[in-house]
């Protein structure tokens, strides 16, 4: 007979309550990956998973039953729980009733810098959590060496941004929480091309030359790319606006930038 | 002594609440804007205000001040209404304490294909509205000449899509609920090129040709464009993914694209 955890003071399920605020997430350095195609994505890129936390009625789905078989035999701790105790944990609408805690990986921003010809990508203060994935996404469909986040950007680990990567997290080096002096000094030393993207530019990105080293910073979406950074950058670059738009939507002005990148590459 | 309403019995009160429901945009032609900056892009571009409901609160803002004066001075109905009935109407998460009823244009699909050499996006059920505010911001980005939005598309004027249009909305043709047959006819007659994004298509999008007159269909976030509409396109293009993710996100797409027919139209 297969115990199902009904109490919210089960510690697990109270972990997992509390991985909904970034401070726990910080401190723990744990996060929550919800629904079946994310938990593929974890265990695919073999992320470690603390604990997997489920509803009978989750097992119905074949998908579903699948990716918890392979958890399962892959030694993780495997929660079945009520489905009260899973809708008070849950942070999505509707929820496929399967949801992993999952470590966060640490990475060494170096590593992404010896790559051959290096395209990173950084975040500067992005609000918005749906931006953030949105990015990484394109990012990894660029097949981008990193994303690099400055302090101060909404929450990767946060559920929202985590579902927007649709599993893009999983794919590729993300650095969080990074000081402008370290990018900076970083990105010189490793000899790569540092672009800020600015209304204010008056460069062309398509005239931007993408095929040495380089990096792209986008910046918060009400204010733009910090002075600070943008003073180091090496060049300033922009999107033209040839409508009545005020600007574009940062991930829409990423996929311009790193689409341009990829096709001066190849 | 000005009256504030305190009645969610009041005619003005309810409609605006009923306006929620796609349904009741449909029958009545009107949709909420909400916010101080898209009552501004309303005004700005004349569109039609059935009613404008405020808080006295908002007065202490001045931009609102200014815009509730100029709504009056044009001849709005205008309506203070109290902070309880206009929290039970909002549909955001922080409120400004100012919303218009405006009505839709209704505007001929024939006028856009007139334009010099045509630029159009057609969206085909998308079931996103954040993704539909996006796509019709970068839209207007481009200069384009108008958006259509097939049948079952996500409502345009919901307001998480008026919200996500940055104001856009006002700034060029939209057409929504039309028909596949409608699409294809009209174009074919015009003579505008029509391409279909498929991520099953070998054409690369920056080896088409957007000079001549052209319209691009985006698909649906799960399914990508009806067999339909990609069997009468003129050619089906693709971006390409070189990372690990399967996809790109509709509106990330949309950018690269419109914005690649701009770099080769320049």
């Amino acid at each position: 007979m297969t115990e199902i955890i009904t109490s919210l003071q089960n510690q697990t399920v109270k972990l997992a309550a509390a991985l909904k605020q970034k401070k726990q997430r910080d401190v723990t350095g744990l996060f929550i990956a919800e629904g079946v195609r994310l938990l593929e994505e974890v265990h695919l890129a073999d992320w470690q998973v603390e604990a997997c936390l489920y509803t009978e009625a989750a097992l119905q789905h074949k998908r579903t039953e699948k990716i918890i078989h392979e958890l399962q035999d892959k030694g993780c701790r495997m929660l079945i729980v009520s489905e009260a105790v899973y809708l008070k944990v849950t942070d999505t609408e509707q929820p496929q009733g399967i949801m992993a805690i999952v470590k966060k990986k640490n990475q060494l921003l170096t590593r992404i810098l010896q790559a051959d010809c290096p395209l990173i990508v950084i975040l500067d203060a992005l609000q918005d959590p749906g931006n953030v994935g949105t990015v990484i996404r394109t990012a990894d469909a660029v097949g981008a060496s990193g994303v690099i986040l400055t302090k101060g950007c909404a929450d990767v680990y946060s559920s929202k941004a985590v579902r927007a990567t649709m599993g893009s997290l999983f794919h590729l080096p993300i650095f969080d929480g990074i000081s402008y002096e370290e990018v900076v000094s970083s990105l010189r030393i490793a000899g790569v091309n540092l672009f800020a993207t600015s209304l204010a530019s008056s460069n062309l990105y398509y005239e931007a030359d993408f095929k040495k080293p380089a990096a792209v910073i986008f910046g918060n979406e009400g204010s733009g790319v910090h002075e600070t950074l943008l003073n180091q950058a090496d060049s300033a670059i922009f999107i033209p606006i040839l409508g009545k738009a005020e600007s574009l939507n940062v991930a829409a002005s990423a996929a311009v930038i790193l689409y341009e990148a990829i096709r001066q590459r190849h």
